[in-house]
């Protein structure tokens, strides 16, 4: 925790690498294996298969990218394999480049601690994503990192999302994760954002009328189909920060040789279509 | 999953293990290094540390323990070494004996299957607990396998539990999750149990109500203060079933080099306690 970073918020991280790359576009590493391309020269081994595939994304993209994001399952499928896999991808990517791990955790006490050690200080990463279900105690540890960021998930696009989030009221429990989101913002040094999904735009705009400034992470777009520049509009606001993550349309662009540049053309192009920060 | 398990639920895995100790006791397997006793010969690289302390205190408490808890935290932080450490834990546990991966994942599509291959697949463990935030979505891919178990977090015993419970509501969210369930262990191959803590137990007593037959994970007894016969008594009710988490009592009962035979001890004035299922 020692480096220069540390002087900077994860917000101000973000916006830094937000006007290099003249994007809003956050990059999902997910490795699927399935969908890699076979005649790409990519190694056999596993870690080494992820890392090479990984890398050459890495290496293609990040000129678009104002952050990139992970998402733990892609890794932990393969065990200490993909945990090693995961440790080497981190490293490559640009340290002036925000990185997220999209981790879902959420537990508490001692639990919390030792995941959030886990991800900012083993694997270095500058944020990641939290479960509120277990409410305050669950994103404290967390949020005790200056330098660091959590994404609260508050408002999911899947087909069962609303299982728990009427419960007999007409205000649904996202609007109570985005409130809690800003008041706890205030209780602590870490930067504290949401996780809301582009694919119903009404309840994105309802997230945001909720929590104006607080910085989103918004999949949705590229594979699952919601409108770049509808999301920007309606998620950023008037005051608001986003970024929009885009993984399967980028990483499998092309199932070829090509793979790599199939990424960056895709990259380029969602980058406009976002606008930009 | 061709082995001989797979004609077997969780649950009847769960009763022939209770059956053969006398206790619904599940002993956590939480390794905090900064509780392991200094002076008994355990090697000092962390994954060779872990593994050591392990497989004594499984050696010292198996016969008391209807099953094996795991929690992701404790291994995770210390990365691909923890993972390492993690999966020759899980084969060092007899087989006779179910294992859960104390993990709360909670995610939607390819994210959640691939969890599901991490913990049943990878890792082999028998049952794992999931968080219900996203709904349905996130535990069909879990109840996918008929030999395996989920225990969705329902209710838990921390301060800030209820940020998220009421939202506005005399009904609390956590009997909705109990009555999904339910439900849910209809539509799925697989057992659906609940984590319940024992701490309140007015509010285990309301849970066991509207789920008078699920099987319940409840941690909150030993360190954590909660009675055990207690707990027993108003979590099984007239007809359910329960085991019962103890981690810290057990594995730091003592802190010197009597380490393993104290965590017997303790394992099994807690068996006792307990009353048997």
């Amino acid at each position: 925790m020692a480096d220069s970073r540390t002087a900077q918020t994860f917000l101000d991280r973000l916006d830094d690498a937000g006007r290099r790359s003249g994007s809003c576009l956050c990059i999902g590493l997910d490795p699927d294996l399935a969908l890699f391309p076979t005649d790409a020269g990519l190694p056999s081994a596993i870690e080494e298969r992820i890392v090479a595939f990984n890398v050459r994304i890495i290496e293609a993209t990040h000129a678009h990218a104002s952050a990139f994001k992970v998402n733990l399952a892609f890794y932990e499928r393969f065990g200490a394999d993909g945990w090693r896999a995961l440790e080497r991808t981190v490293r490559a990517i640009p340290r002036d480049i925000p990185t997220i791990a999209d981790a879902k955790r959420g537990d508490i006490g001692n639990t919390a601690r030792f995941y959030a050690e886990a991800f900012f200080e083993h694997l270095s990463f500058d944020a990641c994503t939290i479960s509120p279900y277990m409410g305050f105690d669950s994103i404290e540890p967390f949020g005790r990192y200056p330098g660091k960021g959590v994404f609260v998930l508050c408002r999911t696009s899947n087909s069962s999302a609303d299982d728990f989030q009427l419960h007999g009221q007409e205000r649904p429990l996202y609007l109570d994760v985005a409130r809690r989101a800003v008041e706890w913002s205030d209780k602590m040094p870490g930067t504290v954002g949401l996780v809301v999904g582009a694919t119903r735009p009404t309840d994105l705009a309802a997230v945001r009328a909720e929590a104006p400034e607080t910085v989103f992470l918004v999949p949705g777009v590229g594979a699952q189909g919601a409108d770049a520049a509808e999301t920007v509009r309606v998620g950023r606001g008037s005051s608001g920060r986003l970024i929009v993550n885009s993984s399967r349309s980028i990483l499998y662009a092309s199932s070829g040789s090509d793979f790599a540049e199939a990424a960056e053309s895709e990259a380029r192009r969602l980058k406009a279509a976002l606008v930009g920060l």
